[in-house]
């Protein structure tokens, strides 16, 4: 009988539990024994889900939670929860746990590693942070300690810092929860990773839906009342009333330990692996998820993106690979798309500012189209920007507002600059057309035919 | 001073119109003439918009009206209505029209030719095929003669013939009007655009809606009362009971006048033109649209399509050429969405037949997942069907039937096919994910994974 390998992982969350379940689907528990440690209450859950739960949309906290430590152990996964990674001894080949709750601490032997870490929510060293009322949505247990907050305030002011994804989001949870919403964001328009001028349409949008978003504007402390509550955000020229205070300021590489334990950092602070998620020099440890740095394969550059979609892959590039098998994970172009309330964001590959960090000379092309045929009723205005480079005209990137039907048009340029393709070959792209979804030119075809138009005006 | 050229065009349509539309933006009135013929009322509309025109969707026959025969004449195209070509004379470079109304003919020179005659319905040599009741719905006056008997019409049941895009749009149309619709269709399922299986999901939705689908039965007659009128259609061994009949069977190129003018058709009857959509053999003439069969890119043979996005594309491609300019369209890889209230369908590259045909040796995966995260309100279910070709991977096809955010999904594989992609480079696609769009993995890329094992099963 062959010798059961060990294989270890430490986080249980989106990437490491796929890792895990690939794995067991390679190997019984005959040849691979699985332990996975999560220091958290909750495995495998859906944080891109919390700002649906907060603001009622998805009605129970477990409806985010795709499998649970019982269902992962039922198949052969020795998932311990509360239990926190302390020390990775790469040398020794194993890592050292304390148990959250007792305290209890060990080491446990690993044939093969999976670093799965995560990410952890910026939080900056501003007076009041850690004040009462105010909240980070990263956990479920964040998710619920806003509701209880959200449940027993009396004001109806609300204060987001920051315009990403997670800031818009929450406001639009905390709008349905009838609070007036102010964001305030450092960059120059909302939603900094769409260039400037599409970022104004979502400033637009916002304030159309009664939020109020202050731009260019850096927080510099949280004021308290006397009850040691949140009572206000402050600014360098303003002061934001606020009776609840949401931090959408974004993530990064949760890699204190990988950092200790001398594994290769990349410039976002993130895991730099291989194309097969191994972590670079280590034979026998991966890593994959939001602790991560991955190939954006417009620019050549390594990024650090967290998102659900992502992690889920490389734990399941990870789990054939650790489970004997063979996958690799080429990298991403940047895909991201949000909603809040009716208006949908999407972007993918670089905006103007990346395209010139990585000395990429480019043309613009924005135009407005419709989701359907303009005459099918509920066509709605959507606005598409398209980069291409100068001379070839490969797509660099794409960038869309609009209503029900514009965020998901973003995957054609997705696969399309996967492929590689010229904005000129991408005017040929035979889309789906019928009435109630596009009219006869799809939108993304009619930026490309202006994207076209502009490389040969450009010239050489 | 540059002579003036004369490029004249048969059929105000969309790919008639699109080309003097491109042709005019790249040559004024001083170089190049344009004019015109078109033997109908109307120009430059969608006939794919005529369903939800009939079915109240779309209040006024004027919006399917892209541009008006006065406002092609504003922009310096010479746009003659109601004149019929009824002669192409290529030796004498020379069109014979004849003034529908008053019958006056003359022959018109041209230096440059389009061929935009469209597509003419199918209408099978039935006995009562004329009878009053009965309706074709390729035209906008076919579509006002079907709302008047649909408004004088007491009885309140309908018979579609055809199962196809055309046939269940019709039906959703009339149940909108109140009728008991059945359709009769001559093939094994609804929707013969699709494998049966995925055609079998179609014919249970249509169900519920409360449509009755008959098929694998040939209509062989239309019945008539006392009054001349429709009464029912009758098939071999059944009666149909009709107070309107709709037929839905499909259309074939307009090409009598080119066959008579000894041009290039191929085995569907479309003409074959080169890729800059050239007639074969013959510089000076173009031809676009409804009447030429195009290449299917995957199949690597001709085929006949009439679509409205594919018209006004080669409309322009010829535009540019006949213009001076410059443009190929490369083909096309036969994708296709459709609505039946809440269904969506689509489909594109080949199905299973499609790829017999062809010699190519293909594994199929069929996944259902939802459109949406599955607990974010408003998923729905989705099946995906996806055909790759043995050994190497390579995608061949993609199905899809489902509801709201189900159809434009099909975008994601007409790319994937167009750039060659394999489903296993599909799984590594960087698509749009938030919960409100799909789930963390898309029901495109869990078909890519599924059909990967089935070609890593498959073997060599």
């Amino acid at each position: 009988m062959a010798a059961t390998e060990r294989l270890v992982i430490i986080g249980g969350d989106a990437a490491g539990m796929s890792a895990a379940s690939q794995a067991r689907r390679m190997k019984g528990p005959d040849e691979l024994e699985i332990v996975a440690f999560e220091r958290g209450h909750f495995s495998s859950f859906s944080a891109c889900g919390i700002p649906y739960w907060v603001s009622g949309d998805v009605g129970e906290r477990d409806e985010l939670i795709a499998r649970t430590p019982q269902e992962h152990r039922k198949r052969a996964i020795d998932l311990r929860m509360r239990t926190e990674v302390t020390e990775i001894d790469v040398t020794g080949s194993r890592v050292h746990t304390r148990d959250v709750e007792t305290g209890a601490d060990s080491w446990t032997g690993y044939d093969k590693l999976v670093i799965a870490t995560g990410a952890r929510p910026i939080r900056p060293p501003l007076p009041g942070i850690d004040a009462p009322g105010v909240h980070g949505v990263q956990t479920l247990d964040d998710g619920q300690a806003l509701l209880d907050t959200l449940a027993r305030t009396e004001g109806r002011r609300a204060v987001v810092i920051g315009a990403g994804y997670i800031g818009v989001e929450m406001a639009e949870a905390l709008l349905k929860h009838g609070y007036e919403v102010t964001i305030v964001n450092r960059s120059e328009q909302p939603m900094a990773t769409l260039d400037p001028d599409m970022g104004r349409l979502v400033h637009e949008a916002l304030s159309s839906m009664g939020i109020t978003t202050v731009s260019g504007t850096a927080v510099t402390g949280i004021a308290t009342g006397d009850d040691g509550r949140v009572r206000a955000v402050t600014t360098d020229d303003a002061e934001y009333p606020a009776d609840v205070v949401v931090l959408g300021i974004g993530v990064e590489p949760e890699t204190t330990l990988a950092r200790a334990a001398g594994l290769p950092l990349g410039r976002h602070g993130g895991l730099l692996t291989d194309l097969a998620m191994r972590v670079r020099g280590h034979g026998n440890i991966w890593a994959g998820g939001d602790c991560v740095e991955v190939l954006d394969l417009v620019s050549g550059r390594e990024r650090h993106i967290a998102l659900g979609t992502h992690a889920n892959k490389h734990g399941q590039i990870i789990g054939a690979n650790a489970g004997g098998g063979y996958g690799t994970f080429p990298g991403v172009v940047g895909t991201a798309v949000s909603k809040v309330c009716e208006l949908e964001i999407a972007r993918t590959g670089l905006r103007e500012k990346d395209a010139r960090a990585v000395g990429l000379r480019y043309v613009t092309a924005t135009i407005e189209s419709t989701s359907r045929a303009g005459y099918f009723p509920g066509a709605a205005p959507m606005t598409v920007k398209m980069l291409a480079e100068r001379r070839t005209g490969r797509l660099l990137g794409v960038q869309i507002v609009g209503r029900e039907g514009a965020g998901k048009r973003v995957d054609i340029a997705a696969v399309a600059l996967t492929a590689g393709m010229t904005v000129e070959q991408m005017t040929a792209l035979d889309l789906g057309y019928a009435p109630p979804f596009s009219p006869v030119w799809d939108p993304v075809l009619v930026a490309a035919r202006k994207a076209t138009a502009a490389v040969r005006k450009a010239g050489m």
